[in-house]
């Protein structure tokens, strides 16, 4: 497997699934004084990202033998959550950045109050986008008002919302913040996401609530330790590379998992639980599941290098 | 019927149904470090409100012969829809509110960074709680995905969202503000939510896609009607009634239909539709669907003082 090639063509794909999805920006009655917002909408979208998370919804569905395309609206779905994470994230009131993968953010092109709504609507845009399952052939109602929980439970204040309010209690705490907090707000801001990415890819295919288990488990391991390169990255990394500017934990004085156990035992750790989540998949292998792909994935999760 | 007696019980009702959905503050190891903003959220809520669209699903649900526990996850979503967008309105970026109903904003009392969270913790907690009811006895899979469509695109770009949009590009505009361009304002902002609440109650009781049109129909008349009252008590009212400062359209210089029309106009107007609305859920009398309440209901709408 020439898995550079392979991932090109799968993220081709993905992007393609999300156009599919994107709202129009022109011709629509319904939206003719709401065009700011949408092209607000569709340029956070369109700044590009590595899509990992509908790569691996798209894949755990496969590994569980999913072939339809019941998938795809919740593809689109979790990305745009994603997405409206980073527009809000990035906002004078929180994290005041000007830049994101190299490009300007929303806010900085289309100013705070249209990138405030643009990150509501594309929270509110992606509940839309994956209620479309009950209009598609295929569609189980009860996978899909399973997988729809999931993804909203994970991405609310059990879950991603949860994380970033924790991150924002850490910035006021400096350098006392414990492991115990770093790790509730890595759960929560980073992996509950990539939790969900997993399990609605599971749950689609038609995995039961054991095997859902294990996703979930496999995914809490593979989101700790790509939150923990996104640190060490933050030191050993340069802004060309990156796409955004490096050192920044230091300068913020912020608490990492890198600052708390050193460079060295971080990579350590994360190895451990890479390796884990791999073993985890391959437990499948027994009851004859298996997605190579998937594994070299999450493989090349922790030697990224942005 | 003792309108103001039975307004009161229903909005107790009311009241109960959305404590029951609302996130516990302690006691739960998932939300730990996320309290702050589960408190935010919870503190908007709780500042109280007419309650006006939970009360309006539950009684056109009634009007069709509903009387199952299923609409209650629903009656609590629109609501914690309509607060969050309230919240979001309220922030330094957008109207810059330090009161509302007499009581301090969400972002005035616990910072704007948390009064973002709060907004989009409540607006995924809207989907989260909408989506128990899959879990709910009596719950009929294909109408509680029609409701959870509706109400998920009435709030967004094509409903609530994109009339908040074009609400902000008005106020760049000032006094150019077209006729058409207000009642896309308010038919996006502030009718589609009051459809969305009447749909979602017709749907859950079984109304069949002619009457969810009628109802959207007349859903538009009250929630234009309704925001007409908003534009006329903003020159008639005081603070004290009002729970929030008067004058505020004529100092920002804000076109409102009242500004444009007039008072007497848009009081007739107002009036007309309110009327029509009427004289719609009156035409469902011949198929057997009646609710005085809910007519009594609707009249009083254009009479309210605050």
């Amino acid at each position: 497997m020439n898995f550079d090639r392979e991932i090109e063509i799968r993220v081709e794909e993905i992007e393609s699934v999300l156009k599919s999805y994107l709202p129009e920006e022109e011709g629509n009655p319904e939206t003719d004084w709401a065009k700011t917002v949408i092209t607000a909408m569709n340029y956070s979208v369109n700044v590009g990202g590595k899509r990992l998370r509908p790569l691996l919804m798209a894949e755990t569905y496969r590994l569980f033998g999913g072939d339809g395309d019941v998938i795809k609206p919740f593809m689109a779905a979790i990305e745009l959550i994603h997405t409206y994470s980073l527009v809000h994230d990035d906002l004078p009131a929180m994290d005041n950045d000007l830049y994101r993968r190299g490009k300007k953010t929303t806010w900085a092109v289309y100013g705070e109050t249209m990138a405030i709504l643009a990150g509501d609507g594309l929270l509110n845009y992606a509940f839309e986008t994956a209620l479309k399952v009950f209009g598609m052939p295929g569609n189980d109602a009860a996978k899909s008002a399973k997988a729809l929980s999931i993804l909203a439970k994970k991405a609310g204040i059990y879950g991603m919302i949860g994380g970033q309010t924790a991150d924002i209690e850490a910035e006021n705490l400096g350098e006392d913040v414990t492991l115990e907090h770093l790790l509730y707000i890595h759960k929560h801001k980073t992996a509950a996401l990539i939790q969900a990415a997993m399990m609605v890819g599971a749950v689609l295919a038609g995995a039961d609530d054991e095997q859902v288990g294990l996703i979930e488990q496999a995914a809490y391991d593979i989101g700790i330790a790509f939150q923990i390169q996104d640190d060490i990255l933050d030191v050993t990394s340069n802004l060309e590379t990156l796409g955004k500017p490096v050192g920044s934990d230091a300068k913020n004085q912020k608490t990492t998992y890198v600052t708390i156990k050193g460079i060295e035992a971080a990579t350590q750790e994360q190895r451990a639980m890479s390796d884990h989540a791999i073993e985890q998949l391959r437990s499948l292998e027994k009851e004859g599941f298996q997605n190579e792909f998937l594994t070299a994935l999450v493989r090349s999760l922790i030697t990224r290098v942005r």
